[in-house]
C-alpha cells in the first residue's frame, strides 16, 4: 500500500508497504484523510529516533473489519496512546501516560498516514453523521485543547490570555472562550490574529501581570518566559508547547509568586466531537494534497494541511 | 534600644536605633523572642538590596499600644506582609501579594530582631494561653507549610515525598502527614531524618516517578529537577524553595508528563496557632541568644536559632 514512512532518518514516500495485519482486539481502519501535526514534523527531525514506520496520527478512517461489529462500516478517529492496561497509570485513570504505550506514527506502532492502518478498537471514536470528515480531523487537537479543562477550573469571572497564534492557539482560545471568560490572545502576525477576534481581544503585546490564567501555545521555547510575565501572583500559566533542549527559568519567582504551572497534552475525544458537530468551534479549511506530495503538506503554511487517501 | 540592623552591606548590632514611633493603625510590641529565618540570611546577602533597617520577621511580643484595645497587653505573632488595601492583588483576596506591600525585616518597615516594634495591627494574631513562646515562634514557618492545603487538594488515598529535612520540610511533612496520606521523607542528614520518623518513612533516595505530590523543600536548586524525577505523570510538585539565580529545566517534560508546578509562600496564621496549641505538630527546641551574639544565632546549626529580647 502507500504511504509515509520514517526510515530512522527522513520521511519518504512508499508505494510498497505491506498491508497492517489485525492483532488481538484491533480493528482495521481505511483512511480517508489524514493531516500533519507538529509532533510529525518533530518526528522528522529525531524527536523520537527509536521509531520506524508509518507516520501520522491525525486522521478519519472507515472500519473495513473490527471485533465490535456495530463499527463495521462507520467513519471512526481514533486515539493516538495505546496503554498497557495494567501499570499504575492505567489502572488510576491515565493511561495516556502509560510507560510502555504504543503511540500511532512515533511509538512502536505504525500510523495514519498511508492507505490502511489497524489500531486498538478501544482507541476508536465513531463520528456522528453530519459531521464532515473536513472537521472530524480537528477532533484529536481540539481534544488536546478540552484536556485543560480537565485538569484545572477556569473559572468565568476571572481573566485568560493564550500567548500564540496558530493552529493550537486558535483550538486552545476557544474552549476557554467558551467558559464566556473574558480573553485576550497575544501573537504576531496579524492575519493570523484575524480569526480569534470573533471570540477574544487581540493584541500583539500582553499586559505584565495582567491575566489569572496564560496558555502558553507558542510553540517555541520563548513562550514560556513571557508567559510567567504575563500572569498574575497566584495565577496559573497552562504549558503546551514543547520543543527540544532545557529552558532557563528564574523558579524562585514561581515560589515567590506562588504561580501554577500546569503541563498539558491529550485529551477526551468525545467532547470535541460534540463541540464539532453543534459548531461551537470555528475551524479554517484544511489545505489537502496527494500522499505522493507529502513534502508540500509539511512545508504547508496554512492552518491545517494533510492528505486524502 | 538595642538590635540587628542592616546598613546595606551586612548585619551590625547596635544599640543606639531610635525607638520606633506607631502610624496611624499601627501597634507597638515589645520583642519577647524572634528566631532566624532563612531569608534572613539571604537579606544579608543582598537579597533586599534597597533595604536598610532592623532585620526579621519571626516574633513573638507583647502588645504595648494599639488603636484595638482588647490587644492591650496580649501575646502576639504577626504576619510579615503590609499591604496596600486597594490595588487587584488586595482586593482579589492576595495581599500577600501586593505590589506596594512592605515587609517587616526585609521591604520598607523595620522588623523585630530588636527591643521594640511597630506592626500594622490587622498583621497581629493573639497568641492563645497556653501555648509557650517556644513554640508560637514557629506560627510563621507553619504557616507558610499550611499554604500548601490553601493551594491544592491533597488526597489522603494518594502518597507524596518531601525533598529535604531541613526546618521548613519539617513543618511542611507534618502538615502533609496530618491528611494520613502515606509520606515518605527524602533527605541526606540520617540525624535530622529521625526527627521525622514518627510520622513518616525516611528514605535518602526516592523512587522515580514514584509519588503523586512532591515537596520540594531543599532550599538548593538541585532540589526541583530531582522533585520533577520523583514525581508520577500528572502528578504535582510544591514549589518552596527560593534561591538566587536561575535553573536549567526540561520544561518539554512537564508538557509532555502534565506535572503541576505550584509555587508556595506565606500562609494561613491561626490554622497554624491551632494546631500548635493542639499539639498536632512537634517541634524541637529553639537555641536563643542574645541580640548581641547575633553571630551565633545566623551560624546555628541547631534546627532552629533565635534571640531572646
Amino acid at each position: 500500500m502507500k504511504g509515509i514512512y520514517y526510515d530512522g532518518k527522513d520521511a519518504l514516500y512508499r508505494e510498497d508497504i505491506p498491508m497492517p495485519v489485525q492483532k488481538a482486539g484491533e480493528s482495521l481502519v481505511k483512511i480517508r484523510m489524514c493531516a500533519v501535526c507538529n509532533t510529525d514534523k518533530e518526528v522528522r527531525k529525531g524527536y523520537r529516533p527509536d521509531f520506524r514506520g508509518v507516520m501520522g496520527h491525525e486522521f478519519v478512517g472507515e472500519v473495513l473489519d473490527s471485533p465490535v461489529k456495530d463499527l463495521l462500516k462507520k467513519r471512526v478517529v481514533g486515539e493516538l496512546n495505546a496503554a498497557c492496561g495494567k501499570c499504575i497509570y492505567c489502572k488510576t485513570g491515565r493511561p495516556t501516560h502509560c510507560n510502555s504505550r504504543r503511540v500511532l506514527g512515533m511509538s512502536d506502532k505504525d500510523g495514519a498516514f498511508a492507505e490502511y492502518m489497524t489500531i486498538d478498537t478501544d482507541l476508536l471514536h465513531v463520528i456522528p453523521d453530519g459531521l464532515p470528515d473536513e472537521i472530524a480531523i480537528f477532533t484529536e487537537p481540539l481534544a488536546a485543547a478540552l484536556e485543560i479543562l480537565t485538569q484545572i477550573h477556569i473559572s468565568p469571572d476571572k481573566n485568560a490570555a493564550v500567548l500564540g497564534d496558530g493552529r493550537l492557539a486558535l483550538l486552545t482560545a476557544q474552549v476557554l472562550a467558551l467558559t464566556g471568560i473574558d480573553l485576550t490572545v497575544i501573537g504576531k502576525h496579524p492575519e493570523k490574529l484575524e480569526l480569534f477576534k470573533p471570540f477574544a481581544k487581540v493584541v500583539t503585546q500582553g499586559e505584565r501581570e495582567g491575566y489569572e490564567y496564560v496558555a502558553e501555545c507558542t510553540g517555541s521555547e520563548t513562550g514560556l518566559p513571557s508567559a510567567l510575565e504575563l500572569v498574575r501572583k497566584k495565577g496559573t500559566v497552562i504549558l503546551k508547547s514543547t520543543y527540544a533542549g532545557k529552558l532557563s527559568l528564574d523558579m524562585s519567582m514561581v515560589a515567590v509568586n506562588e504561580i501554577t504551572i500546569v503541563g498539558s497534552r491529550c485529551g477526551p475525544f468525545e467532547p470535541a466531537l460534540k463541540l464539532l458537530l453543534e459548531g461551537k468551534v470555528k475551524l479554517p479549511p484544511i489545505e489537502l494534497y496527494d500522499l505522493m506530495d507529502f513534502e508540500k503538506a509539511f512545508a504547508s503554511r496554512a492552518f491545517k494541511a494533510g492528505f486524502t487517501v
